[in-house]
């Protein structure tokens, strides 16, 4: 298992993290020029905030700066009632793809949606099973296309409780069951993103990694759980404030032959987006070196 | 399937449901007269609420309404630090088995545990594996003195939000896999309660329902999983207000010969807590009939 003790080489940003700095919204290019001073190598971006700044800017910066992209976040949210709502999805998820090969990350991670409605707090219907079928033809499509560029796709299986309104994808085997049926092979093309939050719980967890195998493992997100955890969605913890065991998990990822970044994901309405983005920045960085 | 339209015969209260009528806490044996007055056959009584009123009390009220009890809550929570705690949660578990039959219950359910302290906020380890052997072994212990006094032991697998701070178990293919361990027979006195909030995520589900067979479908708990959920403890929908398909699910329990109540169990602080308890066992007779 790599030593992570000395510096922080393999320690990525997804840019959620200090998407606000003392509650205010933080510009992606000021986001990149605060890691890129702290020698931080990689960041993973979100698209709106691509968006806002301009893909041709942030391509540029990144490009400037010599910045890896760990991942780029995100694709997905497949399902739809109807059949404009599904084209308009795949669309969508060229796009993202696109963007993923012009800003050369290493992979378009996929939320893969959930009831159609349901983020909006409107479900459409209850039928999961449905939307886990338009899923899987979802990624099928799309993979048809992202193979052309060469741009491998990972399915990041969320935490149960988004099983609803933002993903039914909700554990490693079943993410992987979904490889196996479109990339038998195992090409390359089609993986998995594992991060500790969503998948920390899983009996299963170190089996399924195991099976994943490194063609596979395409990417590894890092934050904590807190006891107790305040909101759904926007109470993850930094890494060492929780429970999960961090470098247990690592070590597992390790023993395949991941040897990819370490990217801290944390979404904190009431904490981490509270403070100021450096002072986010250089925990990361400590937290990274201590207890990753 | 049974058809539940034209009354409420296989309708059980979880009493955690009516724990607060506008907002104050409402003792058991109230709770007990406000069933019995509407026709409900069975209630699923916690431990708190029979020890606040007396179990005496609450044994000779039962009887003399010729409610049954679908379930008593609850044993469980294992995991300790030290071989103190451990011998305290046995003593503890036996005495839960003890009331369970002197209620007459059809099973004790166990919440199993999770890491020692987390549920208090601040866990004692990370070793969620440590934790997991240790409920195995509390099970087999306990499995041992619940037999002796035919009280079956309903393993409810939580959801996984909850594997810090509460239980441990958290898909039913994890809770059947204890059940194969210490009962191979399928003798009856270990089971599953099976929970739609905890577990309509799942893509096993039916498969598992299906593993698990009469024998050890213990129980069967209905509420709804509500689009944005507010809370991750006391935000559960009353059925019909979510996005649980709850009638599939009862079909696969069916399907397996599953003839018991439906247990209706919802926390909700800021919505049915509030609100007059007559309203609220009302809205559960009639969301019985309608989408259960």
């Amino acid at each position: 298992m790599r030593d992570f003790s000395e510096d922080h080489r393999w320690l990525s940003i997804n840019t959620a993290t200090v998407r606000k700095s003392r509650g205010v919204d933080l510009p992606l290019p000021e986001i990149i020029d605060a890691c890129a001073r702290r020698g931080i190598r990689a960041i993973s971006p979100w698209r709106d905030q691509v968006a806002a700044a301009g893909l041709d800017t942030i391509s540029a910066q990144v490009k400037a700066h010599g910045l890896e992209l760990s991942g780029y976040c995100r694709g997905g949210m497949f399902p739809a009632v109807d059949a404009g709502g599904l084209a308009a999805a795949r669309d969508d998820n060229r796009r993202a793809v696109d963007e993923a090969r012009e800003l050369d990350a290493k992979c378009l991670v996929l939320v893969v949606g959930g009831l159609p409605g349901a983020l909006a707090g409107k479900a459409a219907h209850k039928d999961i099973a449905r939307s886990r079928a338009q899923v899987r033809d979802g990624i099928a499509e799309l993979l048809d296309y992202s193979r052309t560029v060469r741009m491998p796709l990972a399915i990041e299986p969320l935490h149960p409780m988004y099983a609803a309104d933002r993903a039914c994808v909700n554990t490693m085997e079943q993410a992987l069951d979904i490889c196996d049926e479109l990339d038998p092979g195992r090409s390359g093309a089609l993986g998995v993103a594992v991060d500790v939050y969503h998948v920390w719980w899983d009996p299963k967890l170190q089996q399924q990694i195991a099976r994943a195998g490194r063609d596979r493992l395409l990417a590894f997100h890092v934050c904590d759980w807190l006891t107790p955890t305040a909101d759904l969605l926007n109470d993850r913890g930094m890494m060492g404030d929780g429970v999960i065991d961090i470098p247990r998990i690592r070590g597992w990822m390790e023993a395949q032959g991941f040897a990819g970044y370490s990217e801290v994901e944390i979404f904190s309405t009431a904490n981490w987006w509270r403070r100021d983005h450096g002072e986010v920045l250089d925990t990361c960085i400590q937290r990274h070196q201590a207890v990753v």
